[in-house]
Formats: C-alpha cells, sequence, structure tokens
C-alpha cells in the first residue's frame, strides 16, 4: 500500500522504515528537513509539505500523522481535514487524549473522511521487534488498513486490533500506559528495598538478569531493567527524576470521574510527582506540627 | 497520694509538677541530677536513686514510670520487680509497645506486682491543659490510681479511662498515634496543594486561623499548625524531613498482622520515609527505564 | 442589613434563621413553599419568586444563593445577572467548582455585579455554632458584605476572611473538604484497627470520648464521632456504604494538574469508591491469575 | 547426582519429576503415600520415611525440602539435622521467611551441614518452563549442587544464581513477590477501569491479548491473564475475593523496619486485604460521620 506519514521523531521515522522494509510505499513529511532527508535516503518518497505529500496519494488516501499530543495534532489534522476528501483516512498514531480523538473523529466524518486513533506502543524497540497497536474508529476504515498495521505489529496475526469505536482506541492506550507506570514503580520499589537491605550486598544487576528467567516477575520492561543495570549497575550518574508524559494523568482523572479506585496506578503517579520536589511545603508542615506539640527537634533547611 | 516518677524529661518532668500541682506527693528520681533539682525546687520530694525513691514510699506502693521505650523501660521495670512487693503498681506512662507491656505484665504478676501500660497523649501542653491516659491492666490496679489519673486528666470526669486487660493502654495508644499521622498528613497534603496554586496567591497562616472556627476540619492540630504558621508563615528555615518514633510503625505492622486494610495511615507513614530519602534508587530506575524503552531524556544526579 | 437568600435547605434554612436571630432582614426564596412558609414563620420576609425577591431589595442588592453546585447554580446566577443591576452583589455559598466561580464572576462583572464565591462550612451544627466562610472576590464587596458574614461566623471576630480573588473562596473550601476526607479516613483506618483486635474487646465508644479530651487527636470531627458512637456503639444499622459529594474528586483532580501528590486525600477518596463496588473485576482478575500461576483455589460468587 | 526430595506437593512433584527428566536420580518420600507411589511411577526411588530416604543417600548427601513454611519447614530442618552428617546440604525451595533461613543455617552449621535458602519462582509452569532459583549460603555448597540447579532452571546458562550469605534467597524471594503483588494488582487496575468504561464496549479477552505482542506492558503475567480471559472474558463465575500467602506481608513489614517507602507493593497487600472484607467498621463510622455533620443520608446494612 501507499501511506503518508507527518512527523519523522523517534516514533515516526521508525515506523516510516518499517513500513518500507515490508514493502509499502511512504510519502514522508516532517518540519525538521534533515528527518526527512534521512528517511529518503532509506527509501521513503519525501514531501516538500503537506500539501505536496497529500499531492502525491491517489484517492482513496490514508496519512498516518505522528506528532505530539495536544496543539501539534490539532492543527495537522485541521490542516488534512481541509486537503483530504471524502473516503481518505487519517490514523492519529500519537498519544492524543480519547475525548480529542472522538471530537476530532466528529469532525472529520462531517466531510467523510475517517479517523483512527490508534495507540502505539514499542518505543524506540518498534522498529525491529514490532508495535502493539490499539486502533479506533470505524471497521471499514480498520480493514482497508490492515496491511499498514500488518507490517508494524510484530507479525501478522499478532499485536494489532481494532478494538472500538472512535476515542476507544486511544483510551486503551492510556489505560495501558496506567498499568506501565504501576509495573515500573513496583519493580522500582522492589530494587529500593533490596538495595536498603545493606547486610545482604545483593547484586542488582544479578538479580535482574536472574530474574528474566522464570519467574513470575519477567516481563519485557524487566528485561529492560537488567539492561540498564548491567550498564551501570549504580545507576549512579541518574538523578532520583522521573517525568511522566500525561497518559497517567488522564487514567487518575478518568478513574476519578468514574468513581473507580486505582490505588496503585496513582500512587505510581504521584511517586513521579513526588520525585520532582526537593523541598515540599508538606513536609515543613508536619516538622513544624511534630515540634508544636512534642517539642520535637526539627532539620534547618540547608542554606 | 503519695506517687513515685521515675523520668523527668519533657513528659515526666510535667507530670510531676500537675500532680504536685493537685495536691499530690510526689518522690522523683533522674539520672540527670539537674532534672531533680528543678523539681524538687517546686515540691517534689527528690530521691538519689531507685533505691531511695523506693524506700520514701509506703506499700501498697505507685510508681509512675516515664523513661524513652524498649531497653531503657525494660531495665527499669526489672529493677522496680526486683526493690517492690506484693501490692505495689507499676504505671508505665511511656510509648512501649503492647506486645512488651503484655509480657511484663505477667512477668510482674508473678511477684504480685500491677502494671498499668498507661498510654499518654498531650505532649507538652499536657502540664496546663491536661494528658489523654489510656489504661490497660487490672481494674483493681486502676481503680486505686484513680486520684493520680484524675489529677492529671483535663478533668476530673474527662480524658482518662481503663480501656481493658494489660497491653490494652499502649494499643490504644499505639492506634491514636496512628490516626495522628494520618491527620498530620491530610492537612499538610491540603496546604501543600493550596501553596502550589500560584494564581490565588493565598495566605497560609490565615486560612489556617479561619479554619479553626466552624469548619468541619478544626481540631487541636489545625490550632497548632495556625499557631506555626502565624510565627512562621512560609516555614522557610524548616527542613522538609520528617521524624517518627515508632508507634506508626507499629500500626502499620499489626495492621499488616491482622490483615486490615489501613492506606492512609500507611501512607502518611511512608511519606515521612520518603522526606528522609535524598536520591532513592527507585527514582533512579525509573528514569533508566523511561531511557531504555522510550529514549526519554534523563537528569544527570547532581555532584 | 437587609438580604435575600435563595435556597432554603438544610444550609440555607438555617442560614436564614441565624441571620434573622442577629437581627438582619431576609427575603427568602424556594420553589419548595413549605420552605418559604417555615422560614416566614421564624420572621423571613417570604418572596414568592426570585423576580419578587429581588424587588423587594433596594440596590444595591445583595443575594445568597445557596442551591445545589453545578446546574442549579448556573441557571440562579443565570437569572439573577438578569435581574440585578450593577452594585448589587450576589453570594454564592455552595460547593461550586472553583473555575465555574471564576467564569460566573467574569461573566456578572461585565455587568457591574459582584460575586463572592464563599465556600460555607459547619453542616448542620452552623445554625447554633456558626460558620466558617472562606470569602473570594473583591475586597469591595466583601467589605460591603462583612456584617453579614460576622452574624453567620462563629463570632464577630473569627471564622470568616477574604482569602483572595474570585474562585480563591471555593479553591479553598475544596482543598478543606479534601482535607476532611483525609481526616475521616484516618479516624476510620484507627477504629477499624482497634476493632479487628479482638482481644482487648475494646469499646469504640469509650475510647472515642476518651480521645476528645488532653489527645493530640481531639477535633470537633472526634466529637461526632463519639455521638454516634455514643448512640449506636457498633452502627450496626449502618451499611459501609460511602457517598462522596464531589470535592474530594475536584481536589484529587487539581493535584494531578499541578503535580502535587496527594497520597492521603487520593486514599480518602479511593477508599470511599471502593465501599461502593461489590464484586470489582480487578480482584476477580487477582483471583483467576493466581490460579492461573499457582494453581491457587479461588472462591466462587454467589449465586 | 543423587538428591532425595521431601515435600511432593505442587512444587515438589513437580521439582522431582524436573529432576528426573534431566537425567538425575531422585529418592522421594512425602506423608501422602500417593504422592511418593505418582512420582515412583515416574522414575524416582521411593522412600518410606525421612530416615529411609537419608539411608538411601550417599555422603555428602543432597536433600531438597519443599513443605509449607513456618512449622512444617522448622520441623522438617530439626529431623534433618539428627539424621544428617558434617558435610551433607539442606535446600530449603519453599517460601520461607529470610530471617527464619539465618536462624536455621547457623543451627545447622553447627553440625557443619550447609543450608542453602532457595527461592524458587515458577508455579505449575515450572516443570515444563523451568524455575527461576535464587539462592542463598555458601558458595560451596551452591557450587556442589550446581547441576541439580542448572536442571531446574529453565536453561543451563539462565534462571538460578547464587545471590548471597544465608537469607539472601529467600530474602530476594520475598521481594520478588512483593514485586509480583504490584504487577498483579496494576494490571488488575488498568483492566477494572476498562471494564468500568461502558460506553466503550471493550472486549477484555482482546485486549489482554493484543497487548502481549509488541506493547510495553507484554510480560508472562500477562500472558497468563490472556489464557485466562480466552477461557471465562467475564470471569463471572469467581468471587472478588484474593488470598496472600506471606510474603507481601514480610515485603511491607521489612520496609517499615527499613523505613523505606513501598506505596505501591503496600496497596497492592492491602487490596487483597479490603477484597475479604465484606462490611469493614470503617465503611460504616464514615456513613455515621457524614450523617453526623451533614445530615447526610445513610445506607442501611441488608438484613
Amino acid at each position: 500500500m501507499k501511506i503518508g506519514i507527518i512527523g519523522l521523531g523517534k516514533m515516526g521515522g521508525n515506523i516510516t522504515r518499517r513500513l518500507i522494509r515490508a514493502g509499502h510505499e511512504v510519502v514522508a513529511w516532517d518540519p525538521v528537513i534533515e528527518a526527512v532527508t534521512a528517511v529518503g535516503n532509506e527509501g521513503a518518497q519525501v514531501a516538500s509539505s503537506v500539501e505536496d505529500m497529500v499531492s502525491k496519494l491517489a484517492a482513496p488516501r490514508a496519512v498516518w500523522v505522528m506528532v505530539p499530543s495536544g496543539q501539534p495534532t490539532e492543527e495537522t489534522l485541521n490542516k488534512l481535514a481541509q486537503l483530504l476528501t471524502a473516503g481518505d483516512t487519517v490514523i492519529d498514531g500519537g498519544n492524543s487524549n480519547y475525548k480529542d480523538s472522538m471530537r476530532r473523529a466528529g469532525k472529520l466524518a462531517q466531510k467523510g473522511i475517517a479517523l483512527l486513533d490508534t495507540g502505539t506502543s514499542g518505543g524506540v524497540w518498534g522498529l525491529n521487534e514490532g508495535y502493539c497497536l490499539m486502533v479506533g474508529g470505524t471497521s471499514e476504515a480498520f480493514k482497508a488498513l490492515e496491511p499498514i498495521f500488518q507490517a508494524l505489529a510484530p507479525s501478522q496475526e499478532h499485536g494489532y486490533a481494532h478494538v472500538g469505536a472512535s476515542g476507544a482506541g486511544h483510551f486503551v492506550k492510556m489505560v495501558h500506559n496506567g498499568i506501565e507506570y504501576g509495573l515500573m514503580q513496583a519493580y522500582a520499589e522492589g530494587f529500593e528495598l533490596m538495595k536498603a537491605k545493606d547486610d545482604f550486598g545483593l547484586d542488582m544487576a544479578q538479580i535482574a538478569e536472574l530474574w528474566r528467567y522464570g519467574s513470575v516477575v519477567r516481563s519485557w520492561l524487566l528485561d529492560l531493567g537488567a539492561a540498564a543495570l548491567k550498564d551501570n549497575p549504580e545507576l549512579d550518574n541518574l538523578a532520583s527524576w522521573v517525568a511522566d508524559s500525561g497518559e497517567g494523568r488522564w487514567t487518575v482523572t478518568e478513574a476519578v470521574d468514574l468513581g473507580v479506585p486505582l490505588p496503585v496506578i496513582t500512587l505510581a503517579l504521584q511517586s513521579r510527582f513526588r520525585s520532582r520536589q526537593e523541598q515540599p511545603f508538606s513536609g515543613k508542615l508536619l516538622a513544624a506540627l511534630r515540634q508544636q506539640f512534642g517539642g520535637h527537634a526539627v532539620r534547618e533547611a540547608k542554606p
């Protein structure tokens, strides 16, 4: 098949490569000219603008959008709404909020354009291992693009699915990422506890590697953890500072809206928040309270 | 009544004073001679040793022990077991683990000596406001010492009670302190959130003071918080570093043993643990994992 | 002063009564005619409609709105926007979301009408004990109505304050309620643990009453808990089913937006969610997983 | 090699079989005669008692103990201490508390007998997939038995390791299980949230299967979850009732002792506790408190 791709960052660039390797034709565009040239050298047809990309596709067209969520995705979809025509399909492979995807799908549908909100997991490893694709939208649009999904997934049979109507793909991806936060935090806590148990002088890298085989906790994340610890057993050049990219927040907020308790996923998110605080006011107030009622000693802030 | 007191620190010294003010006779001892002299100047009969103190009491004797929990209490009770005789009573007013109190009561009972495990709350304010006393042990021993408890409590009618058999007093005090952790953390989180909401430029001291009157969250701890914030609205000389004194840990461990979920009390304790970590390994591992799967940027540890 | 009141439920009715007792003139309206008649019998001037109420006030008018948050408040404020004139003031004493209050204040300001978003705490006890009032809006509007706030607060000096610009009042009330969730859950957990410790046969009502005097955990909520347990020590006609009224959810969502960890307040909210679940899917999946990997026994669902 | 095995339950029976398949000689004993006969039919040499088993081994002997932790393990090791001689080795493959293992190793060492505390993960799948073995004790004892560990592990190179001195094996296994609790709960919460989102009508079995390929959350536990959901998509014959087997509790208690915050692992454990409560007192008290301060409606307990 022939497909356009907008956005050639870490994810979009590799998606382009994996499609080309599978024999598909890709017309690629990105505002960063070097990114376009790079995939051009690897077999992509290059476009000089979104308009140029659309002109190089024949109806019914398919365009994969792989740009940051929020404003960049909104603007790209608005532009495509003007350039594409009835029967065309846009795939939003980014981490959009599922409510945005529902709204956007409704808007595009008015012009007869389908939107497939496609949660895409796999990170930088997807190029070689394949991506997990969670697709929301109409069955028709999904089926028409199945060869693309099969090429990107780990195999033709596994790792992609049409999970529901518009929004369902990004909803499932959102929950996927919430789970990911919980899994990561569970491992992190276990290793922290082992590290704190000085008596045994445990070797973190050895244990991570050991658990990869036969244990109940074996997983792909553990594989990555073992690789990280093998390279750098003490992780001593790293700050204990953990970013979050939005989906974890949406998962927690969604659970609050639905009245569903998610203690582990929520605390995993909050642990990341905490990792970014230096001297939170809450701790100062607790110290002040202890001093008030018990005359307990406090520590002075470092100058 | 006449009573001996061992341990004249922040708590024991004030207990001595409050008893003297109520007209009781107190024979006081502490290894720190200045502490003994101080209460001696305020009307206490001073003792030069535990032996001397016991000799200055007439059977049936009562001795209030107010020393740090663990080894110091263990040793003091062992010593009293040798010096006291059947019919005497020991009050352990410290924060002993209730299991220790049960064991010690059993041991003392073999000699006919009663142990009243007496959880004592009120902190440095108890001298003037009175203490809350949660007493475990036999009814007989409790009743015999009721005048003492009435003098220490906020009033003759309120603030002291015989809550059950040996161990029950310290068990109830343990849970009391667990609740205290949860209450303190709830306030601390609320103030932290208000502090984080820059837009409104809220005045922490004003709000703490405001809530003291008529609000659902008014409490003695809030009174203390308002006092602390009035003196120092930004708490800016204080480190966000919070100690814990053991009872919170015992509460959580007890809940684990009984299979009871205590999310709030547990997280309040863990927040204190977290306040004392600088660069926990868990956060480094999370950062390393994100880098592995997503190529996400990490922060380098500060040199 | 003379003031109009819309909404004569549990809160609005008592606010009317407390203002009358303080010597203020109140023109009252509610869609439920019996509610209007009731306060009429207690000295309020009754209105037959919002229009009628407004006509019975002289500019600059003041109208206190005490209706459910969300749509009812929105509609009432829209109606008042049409009836009132520049220089008038509306007080929203309900539990509106602070973002709504900011939006509404902006809209009313266009007509020269002031909105004081006034978080009101105290529940059914406010009639006699006074309310805690957290007021957002302009200083001018606040000062003009200070006699009203003084009459409603526990005293003329305490329990009411202008905490900031529009929205600040409802923001502070929102956080207040979040803290309230945490405080309540801390007590609830402590009593659950004591209840679970069968060995001691502790008396919940006795302990709640005991802690009210001199203890670090004494508070108004504990006073209420002691009253509830005195009436019904086992609480055995009550279901373990806990509602939530929105502010807790907003507090947690706000914290997620600001990236602030609130473990205790969040877990308190989630414990309420959990209390309303009967057989959550998560527990079934955990049981199924244990069966899969360990061959562990599961329990069949009750028919 | 030749080895004795005590305990032929789900784990011990399969360990026996896997060793036999690998060409080792096994002398097997269990108090349940049918279990002994079963492995006898598959090539094990049967013993009629522990004494008989020991007599059928030549020094230096090795005996794998695979019985329930606590009293059964204690008694078995005490018995072996009497029957074995210096130079022999006992492997405790069960889920003993690491502190017990340290104590027992010390006791056995006095007789010159080595104890290898060997955390064994893999569940009922270990027979075919191999076990993950975390071994504590002396290097000498570990090396001497390496052929046994290699036969039980998934491969000769991977899935077994000497992680430290006595106790380290069971400590690492304890933390492993704590992590397992966290991982399971993270998945369970994600599926619960998807289940609660009625709008999308998501297919739990489809999504579990989908995520197995290429996603960041792929893991062996997810494989099991997908298998469980494939068989029974609604899990509707299962009660939402989740047991725990002790290691999770020890992990949490250890963290409390070391002052390490483990929010996710702790909440995972507490969620299991909560799954086993029907009408907890905490929820009743919360309902009673809401009724007290706000006059809020409560639900009556079902008769």
